[in-house]
């Protein structure tokens, strides 16, 4: 499998361990050695994994958490590190996410999360400044 | 230098230049062989280098854009690519941004930035302490 396509892989398994609310999953998913960081939308960033992961654990656990759909994924590798942008569809809103991952021990694993909204839904126009007269 | 101090220089050089509405320091900063993205507050990702310039320039030639100022940065090293978590400040807003660089010919060039609105000011104090002489 080529390293597109294996980022791609672990991209997907945060996603469908977001869909099957597995906390375990998600916990397996975040890297064990390198410094990792989760900028949930609207949060402060959390740079502790045990932060995260308590934070994914109350997330996921949450029957009032919306579902969320991740579209439009490309990957982008660095070497050891690698990014995925995708967009997260959440009921009727779109966000912009990066998660970055870094190889541990032969494995992609997710060094960094950050989603955050987006002012218009992909593939249209962004709105033109106001005009003010 | 260490790898650390050296991308939180790198790191004040994408805000001097911000600050100095200097679109070729901001053009210099990028990394030019690895695979760069930006994605500005709101904005879907632009994910071609000589867009993200030219969204640069747009953005520092425009005198209604405001000042953006960083405040508690952290560095995190990942090999040949590290990242940066900072708070920027805009006017009244607080957003929370990650910087990623790549080391290119063995300088740390900007090879992703994402900023998005925190909802909350961040808990930990922002300004140091003024100097009441």
């Amino acid at each position: 499998m080529s390293d597109v396509a294996a980022v791609l892989s672990a991209n997907r398994a945060f996603y469908r361990a977001f869909a099957m609310r597995d906390p375990d999953a998600m916990a397996a998913l975040w890297a064990a050695e390198a410094p990792v960081a989760c900028i949930h939308p609207g949060w402060d960033a959390l740079r502790d994994r045990a932060a995260i992961i308590k934070s994914w654990r109350n997330i996921l656990s949450n029957p009032g958490s919306p579902a969320v759909l991740c579209q439009n994924e490309t990957a982008h590798v660095l070497g050891e590190v690698a990014y995925v942008l995708c967009h997260e569809v959440i009921e009727d809103a779109y966000l912009i996410a990066t998660n970055f991952f870094v190889r541990e021990r032969g494995h992609w694993k997710m060094v960094h999360h950050q989603s955050g909204p987006l002012a218009n839904p992909p593939d249209q126009p962004e709105k033109p400044p106001q005009r003010l007269q």
